[in-house]
């Protein structure tokens, strides 16, 4: 995307001088008046397609892409709080600031997942947007399972299966809904009534779901996707022992270190693909592997002329961390729209003025710096020192 | 600071079920009233209280500080784009992100260091408050230099000298005036024109400025501040061979691998007090210095009953890289005034609704969920791979 394209500079001159550089906030009712005019499938297929096109074009001469940094906890409940940077050369930084805390659901009607994502001017430092992360969150990791099931499912695939029936596995269905034909969806949560309300989160869909037993949902899927929030050390949430042989399962849950979903069984014999191995290796299904063991990653599948599909009779696994290049596709589908719209309040946030040498100069000019009067020095010392 | 504090949760029911999480911004204009509120002198001298505090106050059993990391660039411009996190364990977690870019100031008319500090519930992964980072850096380099001097420079310091009169400097010269009987200050800058114009800048001090040649700057200084650009392996900026006796020097520029101010010899002979002794080891003056040449962390010095002054006859040196726990000090200072005086705007940046489970739940309030209605999967596929 070039620099001069409708994410370009936003900075202008105005009031003589006084340069501005506005910063575009894009909150839950801006993002819902923009799904508004867009259309929630239209969003959805766009960053899919974006993801597919961004990852068949990445050179990381130009892009510099880091694994996911963060702090980890266990009080007062377990979680993490991270952040995902990624770099294009002498145009953006995009990070997300990402929590992830389980027990949000039930102690406090938050979504397990909660963040915002940033976009700054690399070659100024300034912020030039700052968006919720978590509908563009749940969006891209379904539209990354998507890409991934378009090289590695069969096209027919009808019958989709969801282990986890939270947050993730709405937009897993919305995104494969869009590129396969689907006829139902089977799925299983260990706590039922999760299950159960699943419907009514996908009724959008006009598909017929079906909470059934957890062997039921490894039976019956041509695709499965797993969503859950197993605790570490606590996998595997599949037996992986009755599934069709053309198997295709997007493992999405993995994304901490100990966490994982699959049983090493069924990831022995299955091709893995990762989103971004340095990560997979360290947070995802990649972690019960050894390197020489592990398959195309999802850049490589997708530049890969040979169809991933050649594969079948195998089963096939793509092992989903999430990457922050997915969190700047999606920020970038939805701050293009935006600006076309002119959706999102414009905040002058950082504190400028006519001298970039004086970072007080912006106090002057409504007269708030202070007089020439110095107060006893004596005083504060001795404050100090109390 | 108790979490029940000022800066306690935000979180608030309203409207029936919905769950609310506001996000506070305070950008130029609401930093300006704030500043106009509460003065300028005092809310320097509350940061230089409060990072006292917190420094002498520090368990890393409690907070978790990591080092900068970030980005390094050649293109367009050298410059360095980074993130500074540190968590307080149960609380919250505050990152600045930074961009250190010398070229600003010539070519954009930007200040070198432009940023924004954000503060999250590190409990639910909300954020918090969305701060300029601008001011607040400013604020809190200069603050950290008066806690550093007040520990290791005679308390009757009359002389300041300043080499390199950026907006740095500016900071430096305000923080040092709270603690010390300046009686006057003599700066240099490489760029005579910006030697020249400091004076405006640090009009509101009230003290004479001489703009002088830098050997009369090391001779005369009682306390010298370095605050360059300098770019990666052209240093020293100092000479160091006609410091007066007892001088103590704030070296606050370096903060990149390559980039230090001060002589070798001069190192060596002094105390050398790094704010944070893993990042200083990389970033700072102490790249120059085996660990056991370094003396005391800023933290060891404020905690210690001995007076880091018995050192004289020595010079003394405050190793200063900035860190992540001066950022959350200066924006607690902020926050706290922002929060009382009603000043900032307030976002619903996350989209939320009453189903966390469901990450589109948000649209159904206004009935922006599509219908159900199933476009043609086909068109979807073919569009993908063609």
């Amino acid at each position: 995307m070039a620099s001069t394209g409708p994410l370009g500079p936003e900075t202008h001159q105005s009031k003589g001088k006084t340069l501005m550089l506005s910063t575009r906030v894009l909150g839950e009712q801006e993002m819902r008046r923009l799904v508004a005019a867009v259309g929630l499938h239209a969003l959805m297929d766009e960053t899919i397609a974006a993801l597919e096109r961004t990852l068949a074009g990445f050179d990381s001469a130009h892009t510099e892409l880091r694994k996911r940094e963060g702090f980890q906890y266990q009080h007062p409940s377990p979680g993490v709080f991270e952040w995902m940077p990624v770099m294009e050369v002498g145009r953006q930084v995009v990070v997300k600031l990402v929590g992830y805390n389980p027990a949000n659901v039930e102690g406090m009607g938050l979504p397990t997942i909660l963040s915002s994502i940033s976009l700054y001017d690399v070659n100024t430092g300034h912020l030039r947007a700052l968006c919720d992360g978590t509908f563009p969150t749940a969006l891209r990791t379904g539209a990354a399972s998507a890409v991934a099931s378009r090289h590695l499912a069969r096209p027919d695939s009808q019958v989709l299966g969801l282990v986890g029936c939270g947050a993730q596995a709405v937009t897993q269905a919305h995104a494969l809904s869009r590129l396969f034909p689907l006829k139902r969806l089977v799925v299983y949560d260990r706590r039922p009534e999760t299950a159960r309300s699943f419907a009514r989160r996908v009724d959008f869909l006009g598909l017929p779901v079906e909470a059934v037993p957890l062997e039921h949902v490894e039976r019956e899927a041509d695709i499965l996707c797993t969503a859950t929030s197993v605790e570490v050390g606590a996998g595997p949430v599949l037996s992986g022992t009755q599934l069709k042989p053309h198997i295709h399962i997007n493992a999405v849950g993995s994304d901490l270190p100990g966490k994982t979903e699959l049983p090493l069984e069924l990831l022995r014999r299955a091709l893995v693909c990762p989103d971004y191995l340095p990560q997979a290796l360290e947070e995802g299904e990649c972690q019960q592997l050894r390197p020489g063991d592990i398959g195309p990653s999802l850049f490589e599948l997708v530049r890969s002329s040979e169809p991933g599909r050649r594969h079948h009779g195998r089963p096939t696994v793509f092992d989903s961390t999430g990457i922050a290049l997915e969190d700047q596709v999606v920020l970038e589908v939805l701050l293009t729209h935006a600006q076309n719209l002119g959706i999102g309040r414009l905040v002058q946030l950082e504190s400028l003025a006519d001298d970039p040498r004086d970072p007080y100069s912006f106090l002057r000019t409504e007269g708030v710096l202070p007089e020439a009067a110095r107060t006893d020095y004596r005083t504060q010392v001795s404050a100090c020192e109390s």
